[in-house]
């Protein structure tokens, strides 16, 4: 490795912290400055909208609230969940002086880590909304599914501390390969069951047809919302895709901005990792936002695995929204819901569509995606924890893949920009993906086209 | 769980954090301020005081400097150590609003919180200091042994940084049950051996003798000294009980006590687990000091595991440092080198010995010692957790018990005491034993008089 002297006699610090009266107060919606409005969920029955009274038996009121606004620009932050905030908010936002000492770029980089509280990702910033809601609500408690257990965790964490039961789905090959992340929701006081159960109908009736089955995030899906609807005072919560999600998660851009400013930073490139959209969202909304109203320009790019090319190969289509076809047909950019990529790290990425809310920002040209392979992730990966001290998740650091191969263009061009990326999390516990990495045994399988027009050809027909 | 509401309209926030301009740039020496200075190492062979020349073919040169310095009271921070702790300092110094909520105490409750990087731990405090010596003294690399890995890991990321190798020698079960630690400090290029090993004299023969052993850290201890005399360019480093490392860790005090200060906060009562006491020394002694000088008067506690009690039922006596008996005598409060403490989840506070320096400091009554069962601890740990949203390591969760049980002793007596502990890292890589807890198969073995009798009776005899 190299040998690193940083002399930090810099004006800006390492680490910009923002004071917790700095905290932003309100959630921004980026729908109140769109133009053409994502599209809206439809009754897979029908293929009709779905009114509010239809989405209320699965989601919270105030959610489903949250999920039809397209027109409130700021809705205001609950006091408890900013109180919650506070134990691990405002993120700092980092500057890279070591890496970008390493790479020898001119650029300055930049990245808002939101991975210092147990949940290890950003994914508390929703869950937090979502179980205060629940409690307001009166609810008894919550079911969700998970896959790799971030948001599982999340949800657990946020549920005990409003005092609600959490039921959750897991997934069972993760449920078994994965105990760590088991335990830490049954700390938090999750009732935690492998999927496909014996607990559900739909469990019963794929154990049934599958004996051997490991489950799939599509089937943990069926069983928590059934578990949701047939449990007297129990609602569905879920991690991404969704409005609301995308929501809360504004949170991280909006403190970004606040950070940026107090340093009179003007960032030319914004970069975060997009699976279903939640962190992507979340980071670059506010920005988008200031582009939507014709205040600022930015360059912001999507990064997404090569495996699951959600943006840069998929079509913009209504779809499934989960592999059992019980929930909304949602108008995304999408591989189809049968697609399932070849097996890799990022449980983050491997999502067959994408936010409603992003899709059409993308279909109208606000940002740009790319697409890329997983070793070269881990070795931006490893690079980053070696020089900037983190481990990162691997869905973090396709972010830090773009971010590097942007700040050597930047070496090559001589160009002094500021780009900024989101660390949505810590690897600790993806230590099986970074042994196969230092192993050399990374699977790096990018789907053919024949393979991907099987499952395009699937696409539900909607007028 | 209680539901907890909080207004948050205090005058403190939830977390204080320094600028990075008010790291402090110096650590604190607490034997400058000892009218009783340590006793001094002695050579096993010949039982008298160990010179510097002795100890430099086996540490580096400037570390033996601070090792056997008792006079100086403030030792400069080397600018690049400082440049390192700015990737991870200052840390944040926490007011538990929500436990104090909980609890219904009028105490006021605060924690250090050293967790927020990748080691997981404080140890990488002492780590940076340790490798940044190494490289100024143009050495090749280092070695060290870990067992749970927090030391490793540290160690691995701070010679990583500073362009050395590496080389650990892991416990061998907690090599086959950790591969997630063992990862981690592969990708952060540490050559990881399990031990023993045949890749050293003293590992061929333990195997030899007893060719099924899964190793111990006595044994990793003596391959770790060995690969460093026997490898041109190598010295041995090590993560706790040296004077020289609890120098190092005073920057957690040192920043406690800016940190206090900022807000005009007088802490009454001072808590931290202690181990080999590189922790406790760090938080507490230049708390310690004040004492000494005059200044101010608090009560100091420290934490350990009642199944390895070295402060509450060892003697304070010459014994040796390792179980393989070729490191130096050290005098401390030890259960004797033969001492096997019964199996628990606490790896960093299994050992049988204690800091000369805290040893001298708890004979001349300067703090007092507790020794807490397994499962009252994790109780504290859960319920930490649960309000407090970070996940503790068994460690750290030694010192909330006490921090609790205070807190709650001053809700019978109504008195508004401030009590600051230090938590000293996560408990992520340690779901293993919060399953245990989970499932109420703890293990709260005591050790009894006859069997701490046994391994006190074997202590070396220094006049």
């Amino acid at each position: 490795m190299w040998l690193i002297i940083v002399t930090m006699e810099k004006k800006i610090p390492y680490k910009i912290y923002l004071t917790e009266e700095e905290i932003p107060t309100a959630w921004y919606n980026v729908r109140a400055d769109m133009k053409t409005k994502p599209a809206p969920l439809l009754n897979p029955g029908t293929g009709k909208p779905l009114k509010a009274e239809e989405l209320e038996p699965i989601f919270c009121k105030e959610l489903v609230k949250q999920e039809l606004d397209n027109d409130t620009r700021f809705i205001p932050i609950p006091e408890e969940v900013l109180n919650f905030y506070k134990m691990y908010r405002p993120s700092p936002l980092v500057r890279a002086y070591f890496l970008e000492e390493t790479l020898g770029t001119p650029a300055k980089i930049y990245y808002k880590f939101e991975g210092n509280n147990t949940s290890g990702s950003h994914k508390l910033n929703s869950a937090i909304a979502q179980a205060y809601y629940a409690k307001e609500q009166g609810l008894k408690g919550v079911t969700t599914e998970t896959g790799a257990g971030q948001w599982g965790t999340a949800l657990s964490m946020a549920t005990q501390f409003f005092g609600l039961d959490c039921k959750v789905f897991m997934v069972k090959v993760s449920y078994e390969q994965k105990p760590f992340r088991r335990e830490v929701m049954r700390t938090y006081g999750a009732e935690v069951t492998p999927s496909p159960s014996n607990t559900t109908e739909i469990g019963k009736k794929i154990l049934e047809e599958f004996p051997g089955t490991t489950g799939s995030l599509g089937c943990a899906i069926s069983e928590a919302v059934e578990a949701a609807v047939k449990n007297e005072g129990y609602r569905y919560e879920l991690g991404s895709v969704l409005n609301q999600v995308l929501l809360h998660q504004t949170i991280i851009g909006l403190e970004t901005q606040a950070a940026l400013k107090k340093y009179d930073i003007k960032p030319d490139i914004i970069i975060g990792c997009a699976g279903g959209g939640s962190n992507l969202g979340g980071l670059a909304s506010p920005f988008i936002g200031e582009m939507l109203r014709g205040e600022a320009d930015y360059k912001i790019i999507a990064v997404e695995p090569a495996s699951c090319p959600s943006f840069t190969r998929g079509k913009f289509a209504y779809d499934f929204c989960d592999t059992g076809h019980i929930c909304p047909l949602a108008k995304m950019y999408t591989l189809g819901s049968t697609f399932i990529p070849s097996a890799n790290h990022a449980g983050g990425l491997r999502y067959h569509g994408m936010s409603s809310i992003l899709s059409q920002l993308y279909a109208d040209g606000l940002f740009e995606a790319r697409a890329v392979e997983q070793t070269s992730v881990f070795e931006a990966a490893r690079l980053f924890a070696r020089v900037e001290g983190t481990l990162p998740a691997p869905e973090s650091s396709h972010a830090i893949r773009v971010a590097i191969d942007e700040a050597l263009k930047c070496k090559e061009t001589g160009e002094e920009k500021t780009i900024v990326f989101g660390l949505t999390g810590t690897g600790y516990y993806d230590l099986k993906a970074y042994e196969q990495f230092n192993n050399g045994t990374m699977n790096d399988y990018i789907p053919t086209d024949e393979e991907l027009a099987v499952s395009l050809a699937k696409l539900p027909k909607v007028e």
